[in-house]
């Protein structure tokens, strides 16, 4: 059971890595990446959250794991296949765009931020994501909703049209192993999506429980 | 429960507010900003609406407020958090942005609209944002439904097409207030944001209230 | 109750005509118009379905009278309330843009469409906005959902990127009369309006009830 | 009662296509056509899903007859039906905008991919289609929801935005074969759309029984 949760895991983050690739990597970037890269997760997440939970992010994982809706054991083999499938997709990508093409600069010509503003734009939106994640799909007050998909997938699309120029915009550490893998982001990017985006998913989980927004306790 | 309740006021706010910052603020101001700021309403009105009502605008909190849905005791905390919330959000673009480039103006080159003008925008879709909050989330006739934050987060979309490029486009005093303390709008702006958009919020209330759209008479 | 109804019908139909002149009328038209426009009726129909049906357009009321889920002393107070609506958001409209300005041609420059491309674009989609209308908001199959508004508003986001060009894309008497009002559409337009987009609502209602898509005999 | 619901697919195919044709030949493309075409099948997913199932597209009757919840008669009507609609949407295509008007050119000037990229485009995002199909349409775990439309739909919105510039994005061999009579796609496309896609559609039918994500077994 744990492995065909994490098989529909892999699929998941492999379209929204695939998606993160072919439509901000050039040739042909597309004008507006920020919708197709939170569509995929939408749609993703409509497919496989009554399976899997539909998390497709590492740090989404740990977030609900802290908040006591996922294992220990099946968040590791979540791990494992959102990795591998950053891997996966960044394979797919330079074998359809090639890996001549240079990647473009994460922010706009001329315009430089600094480490900091990456690291509180990163840490912001995946915060944000959890918490939208944690009540949309894990909260007595919204059960049988159908607009989790929409709720979860629009917070990316918020964060990359806020913060895709100032730090890449991952909010998603296989999102940014993925990017790394497929020359978007160099090092320093990669250990910002890491340290940031898993430092904001388990923040939004503790103040998750500790405004008791799950219904949990009377 | 009032101050999670505004905790929950507080974090939305700052998200719509950070997002209005991000996608309007130059540099890197986004072709897409509507869609981005109705988005983000639409997120955390999802995520928070079960707990605090979702409202993240003064004028909302005053309109649900007057059709009985919210208490006095309540409005004032979140009228409080909204507009700190709007400081903390300003801040933070600032931070990111700096503070030393120049706001675009509110209108196009060489167009200009007069004040009238300004506060009939502000007015209308202040009042349709309002009158869509009340039928969404507290008429009888809807009850349930999963589409309340699509259907209020995009009546932002569409009033900022729509108006943005007369008034600026803020149908909220707290995203006022943060736009004048980001340097995106004049002490003018501000004044038609405040009462323009509290009045609009009103009228609709009571006319949700004279037509008995919410149901509550026979 | 005739009366409250037939408000609900003037607010929704001036707030959709009100964003039509806003996005499309220069200065400051907006690239995303059918974005825009299609998006206003969408929150207008989630904030009014309920109470009136959220119909906005005498072609829809015409359809769905037909389909025997309105009656006809409703339908003549909706047709009234819709074409005020358009009289209404037209002297809004101008009183914001003023009235000196061109009106944009409905077609690029250098390509023009015959009057039976207008017709047959015209027709073509108030039947996919009227069908769609009858499916999802009278049908048995559909009771109880919550995307009735997302279904409707996106076909006419759908028909406004489609058709636009051809023959301006109202789909809608009232929108018809409300762009010619605005010095939007000349007067050959606004008869294709009146003709095609009645004549597209009549045969999708009655397509509907030879098909009984709405599930009423066994 | 076969017939009545091939008429419905017979509707929603042809909408489908000539939204296709409208948003990407020339003259008037709409730089947004991926969000048109995506769109224009959510609403109509969202009409005809209820009576014929709303596939529109051969590879989904494939994915969901594989699956069981479609007939192999109904199959062949609705197949029938599917590319019939195809070549009535080509000739309205080419009623409205002339036959004299060159096809724009799948891939951006200057760039080519080779025909295995088109075909793991296509393959994988019509698996992703129709994956999202089955678990949002045919699944015990997600009953009763109103997303269904919106994650179908937005599947297309993502893979013309990722894919288009690759292989012109069909996903459909029906939109696939109306692209080719429209003079949007030379012969080779048309047999890798014809390929790709229902390898994709049964790949995916074949993954989803296999991982019982439709919750058929115990």
């Amino acid at each position: 059971m744990t492995i065909a949760k994490a098989v529909v895991e892999f699929i998941g983050t492999f379209f929204l890595i695939f998606t993160v690739g072919m439509t901000v990597k050039t040739p042909d970037a597309a004008a507006l990446a920020p919708l197709a890269i939170g569509s995929a997760l939408m749609v993703m997440v409509y497919a496989g959250g009554h399976f899997s939970g539909g998390h497709y992010n590492p740090a989404v994982t740990l977030g609900v794991t802290l908040r006591g809706k996922c294992t220990w054991g099946d968040a590791i083999a979540y791990w494992i296949a959102q990795f591998a499938a950053a891997a996966a997709a960044a394979g797919a990508v330079l074998f359809i765009k090639g890996t001549g093409t240079p990647a473009p600069g994460p922010a706009a010509a001329g315009t430089t931020y600094n480490v900091a503003a990456w690291f509180l734009g990163e840490f912001l939106f995946t915060f944000a994501l959890v918490y939208v994640v944690l009540n949309a799909a894990t909260a007595k007050g919204t059960e049988g909703n159908s607009f989790y998909g929409l709720a979860i997938g629009f917070t990316v699309v918020v964060g990359a049209f806020a913060i895709g120029p100032v730090s890449g915009g991952a909010f998603n550490p296989a999102v940014g192993l993925g990017a790394f893998l497929m020359g978007l982001a160099d090092p320093t990017h990669l250990i910002v999506y890491l340290l940031a985006d898993f430092a904001g998913g388990a923040v939004a989980a503790l103040l998750f429980l500790a405004l008791n927004m799950g219904g949990d306790r009377p």
